[in-house]
């Protein structure tokens, strides 16, 4: 090793879900949509007068925090956006979690959030869930530097109600709370009323998911004008001008469309409710999940040849070889037609 | 104060060029390029799937980075790109000068410089640059823990020869040295030919000046395979997917078209020289740039005076109530019809 790497900050690095190049695949391996956009987002990029990229786009996307206080009926200084939820969250720990005791999360549980603890070099300590995947609110009741909670829960899926949330916050009124909400859209309950009551709660959503925009990349936090302050103070000395001037117009445009974009989170939880059954007549143990993917466990043959067996026949769905969930595999909503082409796939790996 | 904001991580944040929202202004302070993109950007906005957008970008931005890698004759191994080079220097910061040893830079710069080491607690020395800003290499020839440059620099416009560079590069075999090339088309050499020589080399660039994208949010660093690496393992551990889908082609399409961009700097160039010989006659000192922008320092009346009648007449330059440059202005290279709107102007403030 040269001397100047000694001086390189070395980390083992996130590896997202496989992006296969090939389009001829079947893909419910990232939690992706399988619904297009609002129909205003094409209006955004046919009519975007492409000589205003010249110009820098405006540093706080206004037009887009806008239109998300006005969708969520709360204060344009109580969000913060950012290039996807992972930078929304990414900020979020760099700027509240600069303590020297240790943070909190589950055992169970986006695989990002120690990825950050480890290159912002916040410490961290990881709570086990329950056997059923539930948490208990009674573990974070410690000192810490912070909590993080994934509500629903990835990748278990499992929802956690409001009142357990709110008895992790309460117990806390010392360190951030973050709640990341990136799939509360599917059916759980969100905690968003509870940040007019408790200054230290942040949070965070995506565009990613119910909103069919994951290759714009756009997240959001709502918090208390107090905690978005320091974020933004943290983001601007980063980079003040993260979010492009045709992301910002696409975003807005897709939280106009209320109705597009209940319309197309119903098509998908009814499709899960209906794939749930097909996988338990399959003889697939699974949570109840709230997400827009199902967390199963085949009973019949290991999750792993399943998951091999999938991607034989063009397949993609995710497996992890961890303890606790290698018997489980992720399995993003698509639409009903990729979901009957997954069972009859299932069909023939389980009892062929 | 709440005890939770103890362990916030609390900033000063780095104050961006005004961004008047009124479209009826001279706006000639943030270095942004009077010319539209090149106009296959047009066409890939017209015929871009707004499907697509459900799905994640590409992680590592292949499309983009190979279009790069071949505009410039370098391996796709040996580019890192980000969300402007704003992104692109925090990330290296970030990664390379993880030491104890302060690193160096001018005293007179790029304004983020110290903003990105006190987010990251990075010890830090300022060297002062020569009565006329050029850059002394000797300077640079102490212990240290990492060397910035920006070349040509910013607000001065003043280059630095290529052999003043290597000197700094060859007596620093033990830290990485970052040469901010944001300004090199309009004038410069660059130093890239010498990342095959010093494995310790970084060479930052931005489709925000030279290719008229600041909006799109591009930009992008050559290294050795090495150093890249590096990078992109603290990247991909910060956030996947950060370069948009409709960015990353829309980037590729303009650095497909070399001869538009010839044009525009071209363009660009011969204005500033006209503007060099105005602005001299109106009897200002002024250093040689070779960017995009003219730092000048108007003789007859305080600059920023000449700073608030501009802003009146709703002309928007740059002035830094600084030490040592606070007698002078920085002046983005408009159109000629822009520049000649600011020599009237100047002319009846100057002389008025």
């Amino acid at each position: 090793m040269n001397k100047w790497e000694e001086n390189v900050r070395k980390v083992v690095p996130y590896v997202p879900g496989e992006q296969p190049k090939d389009t001829n695949v079947i893909k419910l391996n990232t939690n992706e949509n399988p619904y297009p956009p609002a129909p205003e987002v094409r209006e955004i990029l046919d009519s975007f007068d492409e000589s205003r990229m010249r110009l820098y786009p405006a540093p706080n996307a206004d037009v887009l925090v806008d239109s998300i206080a006005e969708h969520y009926g709360v204060d344009s200084s109580q969000i913060f956006v950012g290039v996807g939820s992972d930078d929304v969250l990414s900020i979020a720990f760099l700027t509240l979690f600069n303590s020297d005791k240790p943070i909190l999360f589950p055992d169970i549980t986006y695989s990002f959030y120690d990825v950050w603890a480890d290159v912002y070099g916040i410490p961290y300590k990881t709570v086990p869930l329950r056997s059923d995947f539930t948490i208990n609110a009674d573990d974070y009741k410690c000192e810490n530097g912070g909590v993080v909670i994934a509500n629903p829960n990835a990748p278990t899926g499992v929802f956690a109600d409001v009142l357990v949330i709110e008895d992790i916050i309460r117990a806390n009124p010392d360190s951030v709370v973050i709640v990341d909400e990136a799939y509360i859209d599917f059916g759980g309950e969100t905690c968003l009323p509870l940040i007019d009551k408790y200054e230290n709660l942040l949070v965070v959503r995506t565009y990613s998911k119910s909103r069919s925009m994951a290759g714009m990349r756009i997240g959001y936090a709502m918090g208390s004008r107090k905690l978005i302050g320091y974020m933004n103070d943290v983001k601007f000395s980063i980079n003040s001008y993260t979010m492009n001037t045709v992301t910002q117009l696409c975003g807005a445009a897709s939280m106009k469309n209320d109705s597009y974009f209940r319309e197309s989170v119903n098509k998908i939880i009814a499709t899960r409710e209906r794939s749930k059954k097909r996988l338990a007549e399959l003889g697939f143990k699974m949570t109840d999940s709230m997400t827009n993917f199902i967390f199963a466990s085949p009973q019949k043959k290991s999750a792993e040849y399943v998951f091999n067996e999938l991607k034989k026949r063009r397949i993609f769905v995710r497996y992890w070889n961890k303890p606790i969930i290698c018997d489980y595999l992720r399995i993003t909503v698509g639409t009903d037609a990729e979901m009957d082409t997954l069972f009859t796939a299932l069909e023939e790996i389980l009892n062929g």
